[in-house]
């Protein structure tokens, strides 16, 4: 660990798990560091799996989720697991078609409850065209769980002559955003019964292969990534961090659902924070920027939006407002929002 | 789930992670029953990765592993993630390449002790020669994690013409041991202060990649197995399940070293039940079985031994006393131990 970073706590805080520096710092500075070498990508969706086959291109993920309640509306821990590694795939573009799962099960869980969740995996494999080859199973101790803990490794088949990636952003180009964002956080907040809130909003949670399948026709695309842990705000922070320019986002077409405005005014979040767990941002060559939204709204996805645009200057992410200020989004530090992805 | 099964419990208990009969049945009526298509091979310690790559056979498989104390005589929880999937593919008659890692990480844990663990990770990597190739961490709360839960997927290359099985398993064959028993087990209940013992014991956690490199040279190798969660008896049962045989092993062929003998006395476990971190369990020709003996020996595992035969019988297994009588060696049901792989 380096002089300047991690000393402010010598243990793990939830704040190094919220997709923030915090989380960066730890994985750079202790995974990476010991188990680094050319393939370990900390800051891919899912990477090459080196084969050795010739001409296909295999590509695998890996996602741990843990989320409160463990059933939510729109999805479960069960269906995130699944979608979540799934759409790591789907947005480095890959079609997915394999799945480890790994089950950490609290001592006292209702079986029935577990019958639902795997039951809702199993469906959302269906949909997915993607199959459980392997998993494992381990009971902990009351109280030492969480309920359910999910691990998935997701491995596909790489679309011949698709390069996508952080490298190949540029100053001018335009960020997409499917559709709104901070539904599948706001949901999950409203489901913990402790706010003593209801609503009739529901998760994002789904696949974005759809999505990716439309985006991937467009020559001019140049990265996806959905923004589920920190939300949109964080992706733009790693955008700019990796390509060194200001990603500067328009209020007015950041598309966010009245029912979530209304949820993070009340709870005092930022809903550019929230995850997403059904969403992606895109950044595409601003000359496809529009055809590639119309191809979207065709598509079945009328919400997407030009939200915002890739600027040369320093890497820090800025929203302008409606009123037409500017107010910067800062990178994570403490946790908004824990345990939702 | 069917009347007849599961119905003592609409909760999971500590014993469905124990390897025995109710973990067998949550997998089987739960995760099989949803997930299941032929690719799910609830009893094999990796499966073929089906990647339509020609000549070339890839295997995967994946564990989770939780074990308290963290670090242990011989080991921690980290070398032993690496060491476990390495070691299922390895009796799998596959050679480890790739690993996926997932990470639970308590809230609240020391970030030097998460440090040597993903330090002693590294190592076991290095000495394997397998490559993490995709990771994620998640913070959970304090008071739901145990402190440190991990999951690794590993993918490994077939080995050209090796068939082993269960299905290869006749009545006639030899139970072959590759070491001591219950090292692992016995010292991760040592390792735990609240015991109050101390002993020179360390656990046998390692790669049983040069076991299974000696055994594969042997024709008449019918299958093999790291005995990890429930011990020797517990595969010995898969065993006679699946080959519809008696599984008689000999007591005093069956390594068990006196300190472990000695813990389990003091403590009241078998050591048959406990977990082993770094041996085989390999069934073998009776024609091959004395080789196949002499060339583990010559190989640098002095105490591998002849522990016992299949015989044509009910499935069951029975332990043939230092006395001469006989003990039936039970199917797991309450945990004898959990939390230690």
């Amino acid at each position: 660990m380096t002089d300047d970073t991690c000393r402010d706590t010598a243990r793990i805080s939830l704040a190094h798990g919220n997709g923030g520096r915090l989380m960066r710092e730890i994985i750079e500075e202790i995974f990476a560091f010991h188990l680094g070498q050319q393939e370990l990508d900390t800051a891919a969706d899912a990477v090459r799996l080196p084969l050795d086959t010739g001409s296909d291109e295999w590509m695998i993920t890996t996602d741990g989720f843990t989320v409160e309640p463990l059933e939510f509306p729109g999805g479960d821990v069960g269906s995130l697991a699944v979608h979540g590694t799934v759409n790591d795939l789907a947005v480095s573009g890959a079609v997915p078609r394999f799945l480890s799962l790994n089950v950490f099960i609290e001592e006292g869980l209702d079986i029935a409850i577990l019958g639902r969740i795997v039951a809702s995996m199993a469906r959302a494999c269906a949909d997915c065209g993607v199959r459980v080859l392997a998993g494992d199973t381990k009971v902990v101790r009351r109280g030492q769980g969480g309920g359910l803990y999910l691990a998935t490794t997701g491995i596909g088949r790489r679309r011949p002559g698709v390069d996508l990636g952080l490298h190949r952003v540029r100053p001018g180009d335009r960020v997409i955003v499917s559709g709104p964002v901070g539904d599948h956080g706001a949901a999950v907040l409203l489901a913990r019964e402790q706010f003593g809130l209801s609503g009739n909003l529901r998760s994002d949670a789904g696949s974005v292969l759809p999505i990716a399948d439309i985006l991937l026709g467009f020559p001019g695309l140049r990265f996806m990534r959905d923004p589920t842990r920190g939300g949109v705000a964080t992706v733009s922070h790693e955008i700019a961090r990796a390509v060194g320019a200001t990603v500067r986002l328009i209020e007015r077409d950041v598309p966010v659902r009245p029912e979530v405005r209304s949820v993070c005014e009340i709870l005092g979040y930022d809903p550019y924070y929230l995850a997403c767990e059904g969403r992606v941002v895109a950044v595409v060559d601003a000359a496809a920027a529009t055809d590639a939204l119309a191809a979207l709204h065709r598509g079945g996805f009328p919400e997407a939006s030009i939200a915002g645009t890739i600027e040369a200057g320093a890497p820090r992410v800025v929203l302008k407002t409606s009123l037409g200020g500017e107010r910067i989004l800062p990178e994570l530090e403490d946790d908004p929002l824990p345990r939702i992805c």
